[in-house]
Parts: structure tokens; C-alpha cells; sequence
């Protein structure tokens, strides 16, 4: 009746000294998304891509089309995280209020900008950059715009807020365009196995693995597939060594427990 | 060239001063969320199933196993919002850590719970309520369980605090047997229209039925489908008429801009 009660709070302060990792902040802004009419996509698309270059995504929300709101997480989440990236409501409708609410929370002036506005001008028609459009001209004082290669409306960066439209297929592009511009930290490396093991068969051993090895942070993650109970068991590390030894004690345990890996996979 | 600026945060508060919804947060806790690499299903489930009793979800959170975070969270969401709902590691592994975070929030003991215990020395054939299952029965003090009828394991409500496993099909049936204990408000009801209409063609009609129409809030959700730029176009307010109101203003726009209504939808 060993205590496998595991002091988790140390074992990610170990992993956050060791990797001294740069974070980010997603702020999803938008009531279709908390109205559960939407569901977020960005959110995965933002940490698949930065953490390819070791910037980890340590929180998100989702807040609604309500200025003090906004203006509130955003000043929250920049003070406490190395970057911080929104999505929604940088559009041409009355509900597009990010822009505002970013001059707001540093406490710039917005106006339309030239730069923003000529970039507009040449991808509309003559006559078609109407007053609608041209509210997305709207940058805070003092931002970088970042560019938007498919439907032309910047984003932009004010310090360390990076302020970018809702479309995924858009964030996909213009973060593609800005990695190379943000400062990244070591990759965390990741291991999974799936096999179908009652988590609390496995707990004890896993338990055990995560003391031995503070580095890597082991995740139990359950399902119920077809009736049957199973666990995806998620090794990361930014020390491959340690990530592979990791790995390989909980590929013996689910052995020892008599079951097989249903998948693996290695990010 | 009219000015359609409009004073969103104005339409906010008289929106909510007028309904005095009771709100709500969803804390989504774990890792493999905020990694990219599980999408979270339940912040869509808890919003359509709490608006369907008026309770407004105003806020979502999404944080990692990180005792510190998880209780910063949860007491910065529960002084907020009317009710929290949490999600998420309440399991039997080692980085199940909810119980604990929520008991500290709080500032209560944890223990083993003879009621808790009970549940599932009756669900487990004997000999399998091993030390790690037993775990699932630690509940902070002064609170109460909350039953799942499916794979027995309880969560709990400590104050105005909900704390529910990570997997949504336990969530669901869990908020189901929950929801005749809330105290619900006037429901939101949504009427949506879809068109192949470029947002900045329509901002200038939309605003304007906003300026006009300050208990209803309506969005505008671009999309890009085979190549063409439209918009969903949702309405949403407690009040049925203004509501009509607005939803047939926006029938009568996208005909006038000379297109059509692709889809609609009421709820």
C-alpha cells in the first residue's frame, strides 16, 4: 500500500527551471465561441506552431465581444506571459472590437494608418474599399502590422500582443509569416502510447516513472473506445534521453500489465 | 459616408442589465488541451447546456496541471461568474490534480470520503477499489458530489464551484442530472442566417439594425467556402420579438445586397 501521492507542483517546477522555456497566452475572443455555436480551432493550430519552435501555449481564454473584458485579459496575460496572440474581431463589422480594445488596455491612441490603409487600397477594386473595409486601417499607435498574403487585412503587434483574425485558415498563414520574428525556446519533444489499461491499473507505475524522471511530464489522458476503458499516456520533455527512457518504462508497464500498445506516436 | 461606429460596450451593458443573466465560467484543466494536440469538446457541451436553462457561459479558461494556475484560476472565476464549471483531472493517475487545487482554492481539508468510498467499493468487484481508484474518493471538505451514473467515480460542487471529469460523454450525462439544481435565467435565444455576402458589404446595414436594436447582439462570423466570402450572421437575445425584429431586418439586407439566405437556423 505504497503512497504513490506524487508532489506534481515540484516536479513542473523542476521542468520550468530546467527548460527556462519562453510561454504564450491564446486569447480567443468572440461569443460565437463561447456560445458553443463555434468551436475554436486556433487553439490547437497556435500550439502545434509554436511550440514546433519550443514557444509553449500555458493558457488560453476565450472571452466574449465586450470591451472591458478584452482590455482586461489582454493586460493580464501580457504581464504574465512572454507573448501573447489573439484571434477574432479585427473584421469590418460593428462586433470587430479588438483593435479598440488593444489601443485601450496600453493606452494608445487608433487611427487609421497609412501603411494599413495602402495595403488595402491595392488589393481592392477601385471603388470597393468602402468605409466598412476601411475600419480594418485601424491600427493602435506605435504596432507593427503583421501581413495577411491571403485576404490582405493586416494583423499587427503591439509589444508583446500579437493581434490576429479569426479565420483559421488565415492564423495558419500569418503565423507561418511570423515565426521566424519570435524568439523560441527548446522543443518539447513528445511521446505517446495508447493502450487500453484502466488508468488506475497503470497509475501506481506511472506515478512511479514521473518520480524517477522530473523532467519529462507524464499525462494520463482516458478513453472509452468501443465499451472498453484505455489511456493515452504522453511523455514530453525537452531532454530526448530522458523522454526516451520515459517512453520505454511505460511501454514495459502496459506489457507487465498484460495488454499492448494500441498506438505510438513521436512529435 | 456615415459614421457606424457604434458604442459596442453600451449594447453589452444595457443587454445584460436588462436580462441579469446569471453567468458562468468553464475551467478546462489539462496538459493536452493547451498542447494542441486534444481538441476540447467541452466548453460547446456545457455552453448549449447551460444556455438552454439561461445560464450564460461568459468565460472560459483553459490551464494546465499546474497546482498554482489551477488555483489562481478558480478563485479569480468564482468571485466572478455566478457559477464555474471545471473539467478535467479528476481521475485516479498522478497527474490528477483537481481535488487538490480546488481544496486549496478554498482553503479546506481533503480526504478520503466515506460516501465517495462507498460509491465505489459498490461499483468495483472486490479486490479492484485499488489504492489509485481509491483516490477518486478524496473530496475537499464542506462539499457535495456530484453523481455519474456511468463509471461511478463522483465529482463534486464546493460552493459555486462544479468540478467534472475531462471526458465529455461523463460531462454530459453529469450537467444533465445537475441542471434541475441550477438556478437558470431568461434563455438566449439564437436565430442565425448564413450568406455568400462579404462582411464589409454588409456592415454598414448590420450596424445600423444594432444601433437600433440594443437587446439584441449580433455577431458577424466570416467564412471562406469554395473560394467565396460570406458570413453567418447570428442574432441572439432573451427577447423573442426584438429578436424577429433584427433576424428579418438581416432577410431583408442580404436581399437587398442582391444575394441569398444559404442557411438558417433558430434555437
Amino acid at each position: 500500500m505504497g503512497n504513490h501521492k506524487l508532489d506534481t507542483a515540484s516536479c513542473r517546477d523542476y521542468f520550468n527551471a530546467m527548460t527556462d522555456q519562453p510561454t504564450a497566452a491564446v486569447l480567443i475572443i468572440g461569443d460565437e465561441i463561447l456560445s458553443g455555436r463555434t468551436k475554436d480551432a486556433n487553439l490547437s493550430l497556435l500550439a502545434g506552431k509554436l511550440g514546433s519552435i519550443g514557444i509553449e501555449v500555458a493558457e488560453a481564454r476565450v472571452v466574449p465581444d465586450d470591451e472591458s473584458v478584452v482590455v482586461d485579459a489582454v493586460n493580464a496575460l501580457r504581464e504574465k506571459y512572454t507573448y501573447v496572440f489573439t484571434t477574432g474581431g479585427i473584421g469590418p463589422t460593428h462586433d470587430d472590437i479588438t483593435a479598440d480594445c488593444i489601443a485601450k488596455a496600453f493606452g494608445v491612441p487608433i487611427d487609421f494608418r497609412d501603411d494599413a490603409r495602402a495595403i488595402l487600397e491595392e488589393h481592392y477594386p477601385t471603388g470597393e474599399l468602402n468605409q466598412s473595409r476601411l475600419r480594418m486601417a485601424r491600427i493602435p499607435d506605435g504596432a507593427e502590422l503583421i501581413l495577411n498574403p491571403v485576404s490582405k487585412a493586416p494583423g499587427f503587434r503591439l509589444g508583446n500582443v500579437y493581434v490576429l483574425p479569426g479565420i483559421p485558415m488565415l492564423v495558419e498563414v500569418m503565423v507561418d509569416g511570423l515565426l521566424e520574428k519570435l524568439t523560441g525556446g527548446d522543443v518539447v519533444h513528445t511521446h505517446s502510447l495508447a493502450a487500453f489499461v484502466p488508468e488506475s491499473h497503470i497509475a501506481p507505475g506511472l506515478g512511479a516513472i514521473q518520480n524517477d524522471l522530473p523532467q519529462v511530464r507524464i499525462g494520463s489522458y482516458p478513453f472509452l473506445r468501443e465499451g472498453k476503458a484505455g489511456a493515452n499516456l504522453v511523455c514530453r520533455s525537452t531532454d530526448v534521453s530522458a523522454l526516451e527512457e520515459a517512453a520505454q518504462r511505460v511501454r514495459t508497464l502496459i506489457a507487465e500489465l498484460g495488454t499492448k500498445v494500441e498506438a505510438e506516436e513521436r512529435s
